[in-house]
């Protein structure tokens, strides 16, 4: 059912078997999975999340290489509610680990906000990662090309890339050393550090021993029209030939609300899971980008399987099995 | 590009990076990553695999409940083949391993068969499984219902089952225990054997306790219409009542082709692989139903993306750095 803030009354009477943190495409297939075991579930999603800026998914089996991200996501949240779940638009603020349950703190509405609190046996963390973009002055002007033909995963769109003069944007040193996988698909690497950080003379050398030009100087604008790249203007006037380009400047993790949480381990902002996606909290599962592993959807979709499945086999192995009465012989 | 006994020439001369067995969910997967890295890869697939025979995919992220497996058979096919794919219809032999590479010898045609050999530098074991059915004499009478109304896999199609009357087919007592956890759908549980096993007193009693009846007589014929269960007749002349079922009776594991390779470690028929799918021999990975884990069409499809994206990391990181030759200084 789709909640909004003038129908959270019986959501706020419920205990959840799971809420997900995320209506993306790990916290989707999730809650798909989890409505078809029969479990009550809420997926609670801000909305903007990194496969809404998809214009083409490429590499998922099934589904046209032009689907956008964002028709997925609708198409899924469709799915999700058709078989069972809750949907909320909000924003998860806080989660209070209460023994059995988790309180889960939800901020709804822009303005004239309110702060409902539901409760869940399990929590799912599917709330993703954001890639870190170059700021510039117009950002629409960025926004024309990220997506089409400026790029934020080389597994995603490398081959889409090929053999282009393409500008891998970096903001520190160990995110310029992508220039030596993404040479996989193309040599013609030019590195752009939109001033943000210095470079060693060993990674200029390293660069220079490769052909690809450094250039230091900040973005200004990028060249081209209906989404296809043209070129780069830096700052200090210089124009880098480019009809492609990949933005490899780390990300924001959307974890801020498991930091309080004791018993979990971290890999940097990667949560340690298990096989079946579960934390190191037994009652926390981890899915796709939050987790250690590969950024794609094809995962994301699968962990959505893995914690779904898990957190069904626990509840059932803790509840009494049903038996068919009439058939009892009656002692 | 399609290959047939026509067309084999080139392939006959060329060392794949990859063949893929099986052109089902895992390996169409693993083929459009694998060519979206610019690998060369090959798919050899028989036909006739587990999804093929799905009526209504369920639960997979972005499709409609009522695709049919063979529509995203067909459908990831091509997208394979777009992307620069291999794809040959065709029943894998035997495959040894020379070393560097291995020699995949395919049977090509049911009459006037063909016998070539190919040659990779991985193998993707992706050819799966498919469902042990009951036999009788009139096998069209059970396709009639297989897939719609009659399952094969509680996690797929529990939720459709939901407090029906439902036959559990067991060849096996331990096939039999299926029932324990079919009834988190279901109470309502009648079991089958077939006349395929004989059943402890043990088992029998847990089946009592629980209200569900056991019939040992062999099916003679499924009743209903339009794919629709009304019943099962047994030999003995009874009738079952039960709109819905599920065949719990093992499954065939098309890995014979692996059993003769040195190095690889298993887990009954199900190779062990770790968390890129890799098994024990550092280049052969196994997807979907072959390896452990959950047997899903979107644990296959990222299974697909795991290996080929490892055996591309493999490969990239064993080949000289591609240079932007006209940069370079020359010295």
């Amino acid at each position: 059912m789709k909640l909004s803030s003038r129908n959270l009354d019986p959501a706020l009477n419920t205990i959840y078997d799971a809420i997900i943190v995320g209506g993306g495409m790990g916290g989707l297939s999730a809650a798909i999975y989890l409505a078809r075991y029969g479990l009550k579930c809420l997926i609670v999603e801000k909305g903007k999340g990194r496969s809404l800026w998809m214009q083409d998914l490429r590499n998922y089996l099934g589904l046209d290489p032009h689907t956008p991200g964002r028709n997925i996501l609708n198409h899924g949240t469709k799915q999700a509610l058709d078989w069972g779940a809750d949907h909320l638009r909000g924003y998860v603020e806080e989660v209070t680990d209460e023994g059995e349950t988790f309180a889960v703190r939800v901020k709804v509405g822009k303005t004239e906000s309110i702060y409902p609190v539901f409760r869940s046996k399990y929590l799912i963390a599917a709330s993703g990662i954001i890639d870190n973009l170059p700021e510039i002055d117009d950002m629409q002007n960025l926004y024309d090309y990220a997506g089409y033909t400026l790029h934020v995963c080389m597994i995603c769109d490398g081959f889409d890339m090929w053999d282009q003069k393409a500008v891998l944007i970096a903001n520190s040193e160990s995110q310029i050393n992508a220039a030596f996988v993404l040479n996989w698909f193309t040599p013609y690497i030019s590195v752009l550090t939109h001033g943000l950080c210095a470079v060693s003379d060993q990674m200029k050398q390293k660069l220079a021993e490769h052909g690809y030009p450094l250039y230091e100087s900040p973005i200004e604008r990028f060249l081209g029209k209906n989404h296809k790249l043209h070129g780069i203007k830096l700052v200090d006037g210089t124009v880098v030939e480019a009809t492609t380009g990949l933005v490899s400047m780390g990300s924001v993790y959307h974890n801020h609300y498991l930091k309080g949480i004791a018993g979990l381990e971290w890999d940097g902002e990667n949560l340690i899971t298990n096989d079946m996606t579960q934390t190191t909290h037994n009652r926390i599962f981890a899915l796709g980008d939050l987790k250690k592993g590969l950024n794609q959807v094809s995962i994301a979709v699968a962990d959505g399987t893995l914690a779904a499945t898990q957190i069904w086999r626990n509840i059932r192995r803790a509840s009494p099995p049903r038996k068919w009465e009439e058939n009892l012989v009656k002692s």
